[in-house]
Parts: structure tokens; sequence; C-alpha cells
């Protein structure tokens, strides 16, 4: 009967004008109403990665796209960057060593973003890498890394190419590919793109292209090649996933009903300031500074006294309010507070609201309405704009 | 406004249920309510595939989890063989050699089946051969191969594994993967499953489990070991197609609504002869021999004089009725007609009488009415059993 109210950091709730049209009835992806679906909605959502290429849709998880910008571009024994600041920078480490790549691991401490110093410093005595991989949204710990300066930093190296992990970011925080440098980007459906989780979308630079077509990886259903080849004729090479390219299409319209990608970004921040204000006044700890916080996601600690798992358990079981933990080291110590995709300022006046209900349970000690105060004054500055 | 009667062999229609389920809110994937939804759910599918074993669900196309079975299982180098009697034979004779194996190919004319004596012949002179590959319905010809003889053989010559592409098929046939002896049975969503695209589904023998553990693929995305220890758990490596987990688990509440999976296999056996009478009744050909007909595709030859494309075409245009058509040398001289998945009897009488609508427009000559009493004599004669 309650609804569940997810503050994760994904999957995020689904707008009802994307369930309905995923509900459409389905189509086969040979046919001309599929090319111009394929067609339209790759063409509309270039605007979220900043590029003029081809945005390429996989039938998969973000992971498996990840893995493609890998296999496709380098080779067993090759050097490779990969910067890590946390869980999913850690997952990109995997995904190399398991193909057998040559990893320098350019390691941060968790809550911390990589700045250019530490890249430039990293890359110095390396000479023979061939790409840099790097997280833009850490989701275990909520940084945004500054990825046009870090693309800077890799064009101004060498040739090595920069491949971005955009899966938890991408739709809610600025992405100019581009103008950047970025070679290949990557996100998934299922984060601050507002669909079911299934779909990656994955944009590569023509520098890129080159380099892939130079490789002779043995991937068949990550062969980005192929993909290419089928997305000139308005197609993919496998049956897609058509129901969430429906669903896609609906997400182009709502962005464009919020009056342009532009105005969901400043969405974005603005609920990522209403969320870290909120926390202060109540006197939670944030595990970033404001400098690198992310627009998507939170991780906030819990203050001394507040047994944490206890009261997310007591949140979610009695008022249907659902936080995702903390990974790694840090489950326990931090909870973490989604804010992207389909999320608005009100949504984050509710969650507020509803920890501060939970607090006063638990007989925490602060001045109820503080936390929604703090976060009204953020969402009404913003309306003045 | 005119729905498109989707008469494919995939993408099929999706089923109002199905389509409401997916439209649930959505869960994240590492809590207790996506366990009980995964538990229960692949608990509830195995009869699909006639298992004991966990059913594993890839965030993917059924290629991808085709070619999971291949790079989990063996290794560039390998000799394998591969049956082929069509073009989804052919797609797995290319998954084998881009991953460089040694591909011994079993080719049969397109329209025929590969027989148990065929394989016995063929394998004879092969003593090293570390898995045999075989496509159980061969979706460009609408031939179901005779799989539990084609396993039995394997059985009996050597120790090779018996890995099966059941993509176009498995939900509308019988399937008794443990009994038979198959070693990875593969399906998707897409098909006879009354699923989108998106979702696949695979099983795995005890003794396939054990070569796989001694298998060092570099697959991260399809590495098999990861989705069965995730497994034991409920849950996945990556984010799962969630919203279609929550779509397969109604299609297991209408399997049983029909009476049982029997019941559904018995639909499509008779859909199957309602479809091949009518068109016998047409004077249309039949690619293949009633003996290895496929129970949800049949791939129809254009009686002389009769422009197939000009007809189909004029099919779609005028009444809405989508069929698909031939595929490599086949374009232009068969056309398949999907009846699969979320079909009825009802749907068959429907298209047939639309076909010879559209053959009257055409002047072909024929008694109208023909066509749709031979299926309504395959239907009534059904019921009355």
């Amino acid at each position: 009967m309650y609804p569940n109210i997810l503050r994760h950091p994904g999957p995020t709730p689904i707008p009802k004008k994307v369930e309905l049209a995923m509900a459409q009835n389905m189509i086969s992806h040979r046919t001309e109403e599929f090319v111009k679906l394929y067609r339209d909605t790759t063409e509309r959502v270039k605007t979220v990665f900043g590029t003029k290429q081809d945005i390429l849709l996989l039938p998969s998880g973000g992971t498996a796209a990840l893995e493609a910008a890998v296999v496709n571009t380098v080779s067993p024994g090759d050097e490779v960057v990969v910067i890590t600041v946390g869980a999913f920078g850690d997952y990109f480490v995997s995904i190399c060593e398991k193909y057998g790549l040559t990893v320098h691991k350019l390691a941060k401490s968790w809550g911390e973003a990589c700045t250019k110093e530490d890249l430039i410093d990293f890359l110095k005595p390396l000479s023979s890498v061939k790409a840099v991989f790097a997280t833009y949204n850490e989701t275990s710990t909520g940084i945004l890394n500054p990825i046009s300066e870090l693309a800077e930093v890799v064009r101004n190296h060498s040739d090595a190419l920069f491949i971005v992990d955009g899966v938890s970011c991408i739709g809610g925080a600025p992405a100019e590919m581009d103008e950047w440098g970025i070679d290949i980007l990557v996100t998934g459906s299922q984060k601050a793109m507002m669909l079911p989780p299934g779909l990656a979308l994955l944009a590569v630079s023509e520098r890129a292209w080159k380099v892939i077509e130079a490789n002779s990886t043995t991937a068949y259903y990550l062969n980005l090649l192929s993909y290419r080849d089928w997305a000139s004729k308005g197609m993919t090479p496998n049956t897609p996933a058509i129901s969430l390219i429906m669903g896609l299409s609906a997400v182009c319209d709502l962005i464009e009903e919020e009056g342009g990608f532009s105005k969901t970004i400043e969405r974005h921040e603005v609920m990522k300031n209403m969320v870290r204000e909120s926390m202060k006044a109540l006197s939670f700890g944030l595990l970033t500074n404001d400098q690198y916080a992310s627009p998507t996601i939170t991780a906030i600690c819990a203050p001394e006294g507040l047994d944490l798992p206890a009261y997310l358990g007591h949140l979610k079981k009695k008022y249907h309010l659902d936080f995702a933990g903390g990974l790694g080291h840090l489950q326990g110590k931090i909870f973490r507070f989604g804010h992207m995709g389909y999320c608005f300022p009100s949504d984050i006046l509710q969650a507020v609201s509803l920890m501060e209900a939970g607090l006063q349970d638990f007989g925490y000690q602060f001045e109820p309405g503080a936390g929604v105060n703090a976060a009204q004054k953020v969402f009404l500055s913003s309306l003045r704009k």
C-alpha cells in the first residue's frame, strides 16, 4: 500500500510517461518504425553526452559497455592507467585486470577526488600507456571527479585514449564529451537517465574509432565496430532493448519539457545543495568536500551516537524511505542519498522531513525542522534566480 | 490507430499483465524485495527449461548468453562442432570463429534438420572435440532440430559438452534439459517467453560447471561463475534487468493460469498445425516437412506467380499484418509466420483471414475461406481432445 521512496544511487524511480512509453505495442527491430525510433532517439540524446558522435545503444548493463570500452581499444599485456577513487573505480580496475592488462592504478582515498595535479604527477614516469580510464562520478563516495581537467591532462601527456565511466551521473551532470576530449563515454539507463536497468549508452570519438579499427578483439556481443556498422542503417547488430529505447525517447521528451538539458543539470545542482545544507543543519557529516561533490548522490556520515544501520532500517520500515548503505569499509559508517533522474526538490524536502521524524523516534538531539528549513532555503533561493 | 499485428519470430507481443508488472515501482537490486523476486522467479521458470539447475538471468540479449556459453567453457584453439541448419546456426559459428576456436561445421541445407544419423557420422572421425553447439529451433527456416536425440549422440560419443541455443523456442517447445543431457541451454526474453528483449536466461549442468570452473576466460560481464556466486545470494553481479524480471514473474503466472507448461506447449503445437494446414489449403508451400516443423515459427514459400515482397508490403500497409521476410538466400522467396509466446489460435485465424483478404486483392486464384477453414478444423479438433 505505502509506496517505497527509492532514494538509491540507482535503479531510480521511473516517470509515468516513461513507463507508458515502454508499454507501447512491441515492434520488430528490422522495420522502418524501429529505424525511425532509433535514429530520432539516438540523435536527441546526444545533448546529454555533449557530442556530435553517434550514441550507440547496447542491450546490457553499464558494466558491459565499460568492458566494451576496454576490449575494443586495448589488448592483453597493454599498459593502462585506471584512476580509482572508490568502489566503482576498483570495479574498472577488475575489468582491466581480468582482461590481462598491465594496470597502473592511481588510487585516492575514498571520499577524495583525483585532481589534475594528481594525474600529472602519476603520468610523468609513464610513457607507453595506451589508455587512461576514469570514473566521472564515484557512486560509492559521491565524488564528481574534475573530468574535463583530467581529460586535458591526458591530452597534454600523450595520445593515450581517455575513457570515462559516466554511469552514475550522465543525465544529471554536465558533459561536453567532444569539447573536453573524452574518447569513450559510457552510461547506463537506470541512474540519471530515468529508465529501468538494461540499456547502456556509449559514444566514441573519431580518434578512438581509429584505434578500435586497428584492434583485434575476440568479443562478439560487445564488438563496437559491429554496432557502428548497424547504426549507420539505424539498427543494432542484435535484438536491442526495444522497450527501453521507447522509454528513452520519452526521457528525451521530458528533458525538453523541463526546458532543455541545462535546466535538468541545474535541478540536480539545486538538489545536491539542498541535501548538503540540510545534512549540515542536522549535524550529519559529509564524506566529500563541496568542491567535488556529486550532483547525483551524496554520501553522509552518521553523527556520533546514532546507530546508523538501525536508523536506516527504521526509516525503511516505518517511513518507507529507502537509502543505500555504504560499500566496502564504509559499510555501517555512511549512507548514500540518491538525488538523480526523476527526482525533484520536493522529493528532497520529503526525504529530509522523514529523516527528521526518524531522528525524533531515536531521541536524537536536534532542532526539529532545521534540516528541512535549510533545504527550503536553497530551494527558494534557486527559484529567485 | 490500427494496431500492428506482429506475427514475427520475435520480438513478439507482450501480454497486458506483463506490461503492467514491468511498470511496478522500481526497486533496488540489493534489497530483500529483489532477493525474493529473483528467487521466486528463477525457481518457477525452471519448468520451462526442464531442469533442477539454477536459471541464471543475464541483462542482455540471447547472443550474449550464447557467447557466454562459448567463452566460459572452451578456449581459443579448442576444437568444437557447430551444427548449423540456417542463419542462426551460422551465427553460432561466427561467435566461435571470432573467439578463435577450431570449428567443425556440420551444415545442412536450409529447411532441413540435423538428424541423429547426421551427427553420428560427423562425429565419428573427431576425437578431441570439447563441445558440440546446436540450435534447437532455427528461426530462419522454422526447423526444430531433434535435440534430445542429438544430445544422446553427443553423450554416447565422448565427454564433449552439448550446448544448445534455444532462443526462438524455449517457452513454446518441450525442453527436458536434465533428462536429455543438455549441458547449457540458453534463451532470450523476446520470443516465446512473452517479454520485451533484454533478458537472457541460461542454465548449466553440473558437468558443465566443472568445465567452467577449470576455464580461465577473460570475460567479465559474461563470467558465469560470477553469476553463480551471486545467484546463491539471490542476486546478480551487476544491476539486473529488474523490470524484465518483474515481467518474467508475471509470465510464470500466465503459464500457471493456462494450466501449466504442458498446456502452453500444446497450444503451440495446435498453432503450428493450424498454420501448416491453412497454408496447404491455400497452395502455399512449406519450407520444412512436418516431422521437424517448429512449434513457434513457420517458413512459407510464395506460390508461383505471387509477387511475395509486394504481397507482404500490402498486408502490412492495408491490413497491419506484419510477417517477417526470409533471410540470406531465402530473401524474397519465403516469409516467416511467427506463432509463439502470447499468440493464440484466434490470432492464427485472424492472420490467415487477412492473408486471404490480401490474396483476393492480388487476384490470386483460390477458394476464399479455404485457409481459414483448414485452420478452424485443426483448432476444433484440438478442443475435442
